[in-house]
């Protein structure tokens, strides 16, 4: 049989087989670790031109496989061009990450629309086909989006921050408002993500960075309803499309979003005990994870020791070696050959 | 039977029996919430005189009590006086919270000591024995301290921070640094709770509140190994203590804390669903927690759905009421009468 992406370790594993050694990518893969990315990144200007280039999206998204052939690619992109595409303005500053202008407020609401929405990301799109053509054969690509919850915080807050409880405030506060942006959210996620799959991805995933310290009540209705929603309406017209849940933090939580009859995996942080993980939720798919990025900052015998706990965690389920939060702007490109030594000798 | 600490409904459920109405006290309830408190503090000068003023740290313990009857009171200190004590320079900085200077190194280990410590800490101590005198004699008063990990988080940080990655990279980069470090901390811990047994609390809690998100390894060997260290210490000598432990964001390793023979109750976070809490938790101990104090700031009607759901939650558990976190300063003193009744009449 050829070797195609179909037939490839990732898309197996996605489908309930126990792969050995497991199949890895990062996330993050294209990022600023690499000299070649920085490079790149120069070229495109900004990195929202990078995002807005397919040809230089396509160069960054081909870098990691061509220096370390990681058994899946992923689109260079961002989450919040969703926000931007439906009439948030979105800008990134120097030193401060993201910046979407104004915070959004019950009024600001009722000035947002999809009506633009795929006009705006036709770069995307456009970056998905010309990756489909150049990868690999036998690389699968994975397509992705911010997760509701995720993507409206990052609206409400106006900025990248690291305590998001300006949107669980107004879950409280208006909770009228934070259903009508998760709603839309949901909606234009989907239509995002059937466009990626059109242009020509093999998975994709769901981001929900901050989907953790939600009480339960709140994770239910805005971080597995909207999972749930999103994915059902991929899988009725896309069934083939395994789809990756990524609930950042989600604890024993964990369980909920794993036995959604639609996701397929679920991406582990760091610190979801893989133990507790092969009993609990490789029942219901794949599991993804959960390195710690920041073991690729150590020793070398640190590291290595990390890896073989983590191969240790993963084996005997459908798994992916994968880490628990993206690599690092300060990780070294030596460290992730180490790492994949250590996976590949596994 | 005279009603006295002994048999408070607190330490009732400390000790393993569902108490109905759960018993109530809220982290940082004598706090900047309330009027009186900020009053006090004004009085004291900077939030570190009033932690080293025996007579206005009293009064700020005492102020929740008089107001609202909570169940339990709780030293009003903080968990970087011990830092201070060990050696570290300590000041809070207006709107920069608490700094620690210089951040620790492995050469800045060197030059901490326990010999002060007590000297140090000795108006706390006096704090405690004030507070035995003059409290309710019903009202059981909690001793605390931070645990170990997060102590050394923000050591190494030299300040507040949200993203607590410093540490983390110095345990894999300078591993036998970090295991001296705790290993110091668990010393001075237990020996600054010992010493607040002796003046007169009824109960310890210890506050992890960085042992989320790390890697299952390390959360054993510098998070459960140091708080069964500390409490297993503290059992020898005074078994009728009961300790509480607060891993905040331990995600389903919260049955590894639950679990050690010598820790009584667990303190969850927000996320924490409560039928997985009674299902794997209840069993080893009692359960304390977990409403979202973001609630206290919206609608009423939000808030009462949200408490009714954590009562329902603890239900039928050895269970003590509390939130998940931290009171906000921003949360309104009516808010609180609004959830006690909500409580009360459960």
């Amino acid at each position: 049989m050829p070797s195609t992406f179909a037939n490839s370790p990732f898309m197996r594993a996605l489908k309930g087989e126990a792969v050995w050694p497991p199949p890895v990518w990062l996330m993050r893969q294209a990022g600023r670790y690499l000299l070649e990315y920085r490079a790149t990144r120069a070229e495109a200007g900004s990195f929202l031109d990078l995002c807005y280039n397919p040809e230089l999206a396509t160069e960054v998204t081909l870098q990691p496989i061509r220096r370390y052939g990681f058994d899946a690619a992923i689109l260079f992109a961002d989450i919040l061009l969703v926000p931007q595409a439906v009439g948030q303005t979105l800008t990134f500053e120097a030193g401060e990450g993201p910046v979407l202008s104004p915070p959004l407020d019950p009024e600001g609401l009722k000035s947002l629309s999809l009506d633009g929405m795929h006009d705006q990301l036709s770069p995307i799109y456009e970056t998905v086909k010309l990756l489909r053509e150049r990868l690999p054969h036998e690389t699968p690509l994975i397509g992705f989006a911010g997760a509701p919850w995720t993507v409206a915080t990052y609206m409400i807050a106006g900025r990248g921050t690291k305590a998001p409880a300006d949107l669980r405030v107004n879950a409280y506060r208006h909770p009228g408002f934070v259903e009508a942006l998760i709603e839309l959210l949901t909606e234009a996620t989907t239509a995002y993500l059937v466009r990626q799959i059109e242009a020509g991805v093999q998975a994709v995933q769901l981001f929900d960075t901050w989907a953790g310290g939600l009480p339960p009540e709140l994770f239910q209705r805005f971080c597995v309803a909207p999972v749930a929603a999103i994915s059902a309406a991929l899988k009725k017209d896309y069934p083939d499309i395994p789809i990756i849940a990524f609930p950042r933090g989600a604890g024993p939580a964990y369980r909920d979003v794993a036995a959604l009859p639609t996701i397929d995996a679920v991406g582990l942080d760091v610190s979801v005990p893989l133990q507790w993980a092969k009993e609990h939720l490789a029942p219901h798919g794949a599991i993804q994870g959960n390195l710690d990025p920041l073991a690729l900052l150590g020793e070398e015998a640190e590291l290595v020791r990390a890896v073989e706990a983590v191969l240790d965690g993963l084996k005997g389920a459908p798994a992916i070696f994968n880490l628990g939060h993206g690599i690092t702007p300060e990780a070294s490109p030596e460290a992730v050959s180490a790492l994949l030594r250590v996976i590949r000798n596994a």
